[in-house]
């Protein structure tokens, strides 16, 4: 049994409201994406696994990042990792680059305010959400010596 | 007892002023989120934890991420947390998108002076936190051997 | 033999799709760049490095960053060096900064709809995917006994 | 005595020239802030801190963010934790969003030139700079057996 | 001798292509800077250091950030700094805030076509760079028993 990395992709959303505003935000996490070797994946993550849009086939020794957690919940996830002898050994974040594209962004200038009003009310809550929208990268990894135990 | 991840959300405004600027500008958290197993949580953080947005219930297994700091001292949660054996083992930190929403955006360039001096009164104390405005995000985490002891 | 140390760039594009879209974007590596001693390169990847954009010559203690691997797979990367006794001792990401230049960006506003609409559909796949452009950077290490023995 | 953790925050600016440009821009540090709890800070820093915005009071167990140190070395902190048995045990950073507000940022295209000229020749030094505005946060920690000896 | 933190900036630019582009970017470091004690830095770097902006003077106890690397590789400078007994602690990064100034940036788009051309042709090699342009920050700490020795 070889030493195995593990590169779990978080993907998520952190949004909080303003100073003194009533409605507290939360973490929210779209999706968490387990990155590596596809055995080790279905070792660590069994059940919790969802397969669905990942290929498949290939052997023992084939790598994939197409694999994401059913549950959303990064602590469990964690958890599952440490139990099976993972270290966290590396993290980082980035936030993402702007806002998502809206139909014809340099246009509406030139819009009525009909048309702009209607965007507004359409992109309003997803604006705040969005300057705040962020991935986060772990990466997981098991000394060679606890596998062959 | 197994061992526990505990993810500590730190969410944070940090601002300064210029150089050679009279008026300093200190750190300014806004909340402390705290995710990871209710239970354990609980255990940590005692009654220093808001738990008014969190839905409760499901027993010792259930993960959460509603729950919040009553006070915004970071250093103070660390202590916390090294005090009950937890280890700080990750961080990363972002930046958010972008200023927040204001209404009609890029109709401001076709608005009169009067309008738009109205705005700026409004928001010219916001811009340069925002500018600064950014979430940090920290991993704790507390080995085995020592929540058995 | 010296202690030496690695470092792995990795650039690659991380898109997601929002919360409740049926289509989940997964990572999408571009090119794992490895910069370092090139002997030392060429030693632990062996036939998995692409050298054709390397110039080559100099000797034992000519430094190149211009290798990548042949594969797209971080995680088998991760592996290679483990196994050659490598250990990751840091790792750091950035956004990048704000969206590709298209040709005359501040003369869309003047343009016809009709060539609006023509750029519109030529970049709306790829703005979502700029949004999540980033690279991150990770630092492997070789302690000089293990290189010895 | 119990364990401590030590939030030290750095604020700070980057800048540097584009290749092949004769004047390279260095390191300016504006501020180097110290959180944690007050009595600790002040055993550690001593003389070198700053704390005329502190407001004081309320015995060993306050914490604060509010102070400062005299000089804007970080190196020289550094070696002064270290010297008090401090380890640095993470960092992080993040750039500022945009630039800092101007007044009527989205009126300037409508400025006369000569207005604009103005306005140019104010912001041109700050821009390059501003680009590079961001701030890094270190944390610090000192085990609680080192403090007993 | 005391214990030294030893902090070394890297300043870099990295570019890459788009998927499928012929042309692939390598990382371009700009400049490494050098912070820390300036008997210390010197000690270390040797004739390798570009002291031509830092003033000099002072005695031993002298803090720097006006030292410069005379190479661009960075894997040769932690090497160096391997030999000597430090170790990486803590890496960090962040992309630079938008794009470098233009002169009159809000007034291009009143431009007439030709000046437009004009512009667009100095800045699209430009362009591209500057939204990978990001600085990086390394810091390196030696204990106090390795240097004793």
């Amino acid at each position: 049994m070889a030493n195995e990395d593990f590169n779990t992709w978080i993907s998520g959303t952190f949004a909080f409201g303003r100073d003194g505003q009533a409605d507290v935000k939360f973490r929210k996490l779209h999706r968490i994406l387990v990155c590596g070797k596809a055995t080790l994946c279905r070792e660590v993550f069994g059940d919790t696994l969802n397969e669905s849009r990942d290929p498949g086939g290939e052997g023992a020794e084939r790598y994939t990042s197409r694999l994401y957690l059913k549950h959303q919940c990064f602590e469990k996830a964690c958890d599952t990792l440490a139990e099976k002898g993972f270290k966290m050994i590396a993290s980082c974040s980035s936030g993402a680059n702007g806002l998502a594209p809206t139909p014809h962004p340099m246009l509406t200038a030139q819009m009525s305010n009909t048309q702009q009003d209607f965007m507004n009310q359409r992109n309003s809550g997803d604006l705040e959400e969005q300057r705040w929208a962020h991935y986060t990268e772990y990466v997981f990894y098991r000394e060679p010596q606890i596998l062959s135990n």
